[in-house]
């Protein structure tokens, strides 16, 4: 077992004192860079008392895929074009975590006494490639010798995880379905998400199957965009904002790179180990979580997510949805930025654009979509399909 | 500048109880996790009191390249295949300082209180791909729309750089044949290096020129290896070993990611940066250094690399290697294991790597090619060419 030595229990690790999202979409004629720089001039927009190069002591970029810009080296490259430099600056990789893995590095920059302030982001420029180019890159997540050389790719691997939870819990196509009309309404309400419109259960469930039972309404979306945080020590804080969100709880595990390896294909481990590593040391318990953005790459995903993260028992992710449970206005809304299903999915920018609607939501800045009273948020943020796990816990004061 | 507030000032921040390094070379047939497998095996069986299972709370991997294996989510992957799942795993990339820039990681990691005992390693397969391949891939760490797109690779960039710095004060060619010809010397004894033979001036002199004033003696090698540290806190390195190696120093800057928007093309400031944060860390004068492992991508590299570093004046890096200075047996041995020049250079494998050479010294166990009395180390490691850089410092008890 993983052991970690928080002295802190239920304390701020560290705090946000600001964030910034770009547009997510089509941004046709923009490098990444230029993306990643959108999103943190709303970071410092948003935080007059913040100078970022006299304050900003290190940058940690998720990003997903040298090959989709054919530009790595891309910690460097985002300090340059946020004027950062010289900070030191780290690319983080970890697939579709990659963002939520680089939150959990800045955050141990923070506490090592290392850095007083961190900024840390993600970014991906997707939508310039064809469906079957993306479809390609992103399996390099996968397992190459085992999975993408017998030609699986992520709709597929996910699909073998949905077929396992109809067989083994009896969750309908209809309950997958419900996953996107939810999603899709609260996306609707989000200006930045990429489809800001509502759809029917019935166009959901008539979309074309991708790989059955996963129809074109259950696959997350190609995306361009990027997300920033930035990152201090709680007793910093008040130099900069009266509003920080704080970190309570952080979670980070892995399991097998192949998906046949798995003991279980209806539950990631990975999923488990972090959730509970994070519930620990916030001294959190799952129904103290008032929302959440989980990491719905696939409609399954997000039930599996529910199950995971303990919203519901394993097997009634499926019927917690039907029931509105996770809907704006129920027992515990989760996704009301849209998620990757309505707001997109720009790869490695998801992990901290989850923590940026954690961040609305806490201050009250989620305008429409506001959860009421919101006090305790969680993000849940994977890689691949289930190979890396991130789990974070936020709490205002 | 960059502020960062360790409160540690000369003392460790880290120690290393262990460390190991794959074979480097064309280890055809293998896959990159098999190579990472035996640098950690090494590293296992190096630490008897080390149950990796049980102690070691977090991995961090250096990995530059998804393209050469069509795999990325390198971070779990190595977890699996070092037996170390569930444990956190992150894959940190800045181009061919992606390991350096994992080692700093991972120090904040342990620092942070976030885990007491770490894997850090780095790893790259290359050999397979051809040459053309490889150049591509690497050109990636190099700016997209204004160098990659005009068709400059790294070899034309560093010999931007060699023309500047003859231009500027009167370097030679014999001068930067001079660093290939010690450092084959010392390859030739390391058992691990890519190339173990010696070559003469007029070899190196009269090889094919690839981008002048670089020739092919000029250039490091395409090289599959792996390397790995285990870190802890120096207060537990009893329970581990007798023999610790500390970390006292860590320092990384970032600068543009294009060669062409730097004010000097004869220095690299990020490399400055970053060793003037590491000396003063670790409370160190560049004569206080007994032996060094500078990133030699290019022989012009190194000649720069001792000047950034203080190991002499600007402009003097040419006659202190033509004098037999950075010489095994002379003032400061550089890159005793052969470098990235004779070693080898499998990218995400080469900051660790480096440090796997400082703990070979530091500990006395360098054979053949040991520096006497060695008790202050430095590692130097860039990133394309020179918009990241890191800089650690070691020393022994």
């Amino acid at each position: 077992m993983i052991k970690e030595n928080f002295n802190v229990k239920g304390e701020p690790l560290v705090s946000i004192i600001s964030a910034g999202l770009s547009k997510f979409g089509k941004l046709d004629g923009l490098y990444a860079r230029e993306i990643f720089a959108q999103a943190a001039k709303e970071t410092f927009d948003r935080c007059p008392n913040l100078d970022p190069k006299k304050d900003i002591q290190a940058l940690f970029v998720g990003h997903m895929g040298e090959s989709y810009e054919h530009q790595g080296h891309t910690g460097s490259t985002m300090a340059d074009w946020t004027g950062l430099l010289p900070v030191p600056a780290t690319r983080v990789e970890a697939a579709c975590a990659s963002s939520g893995a680089a939150l959990r590095v800045a955050i141990q920059a923070v506490r090592s006494g290392m850095a007083d302030v961190v900024m840390v982001g993600g970014v991906e420029k997707m939508t310039h490639r064809t469906t079957a180019e993306v479809t390609e890159y992103l399996a390099m997540a996968s397992d190459y010798p085992f999975e993408q050389w017998n030609g699986i790719t992520f709709p597929g691997l996910y699909a073998l995880m949905a077929t396992a939870h109809m067989h083994e819990y009896g969750t309908t196509e209809r309950q997958l379905a419900s996953v996107a009309v939810k999603n899709h309404y609260h996306g609707s309400m989000n200006p930045k998400a990429q489809i800001q419109k509502e759809i029917t259960l019935e166009a959901a469930m008539s979309s074309r199957v991708i790989a059955w039972p996963l129809k074109l309404y259950d696959c997350s979306l190609i995306t361009d965009g990027a997300s920033c945080l930035v990152l201090t020590k709680p007793e910093l804080t008040k130099k900069f904002t009266d509003m920080p969100v704080h970190i309570i709880g952080s979670g980070q595990a892995s399991d097998t790179i192949g998906l046949y390896e798995r003991e279980s294909f209806t539950s990631l481990a990975s999923a488990k180990v972090a959730a509970k590593k994070a519930y620990e040391m916030a001294e959190v318990r799952p129904e103290n979580v008032d929302c959440a953005e989980v990491h719905d790459c696939f409609t399954i995903a997000e039930i599996i997510a529910y199950e995971d993260l303990g919203f519901c028992k394993p097997g009634e992710g499926g019927k917690i949805v039907e029931s509105g449970e996770t809907r704006l206005g129920g027992r515990i809304p989760v996704n009301t930025s849209g998620g990757l299903k309505a707001k997109g999915h720009p790869v490695g920018a998801t992990g901290t654009g989850q923590a940026y609607e954690m961040y609305l939501q806490l201050t009250g800045q989620a305008d429409r979509r506001q959860v009421k009273d919101a006090k305790v948020g969680l993000t849940h943020n994977v890689g691949g399909s289930g190979a890396t796990a991130t789990v974070h816990i936020y709490r205002r004061d």
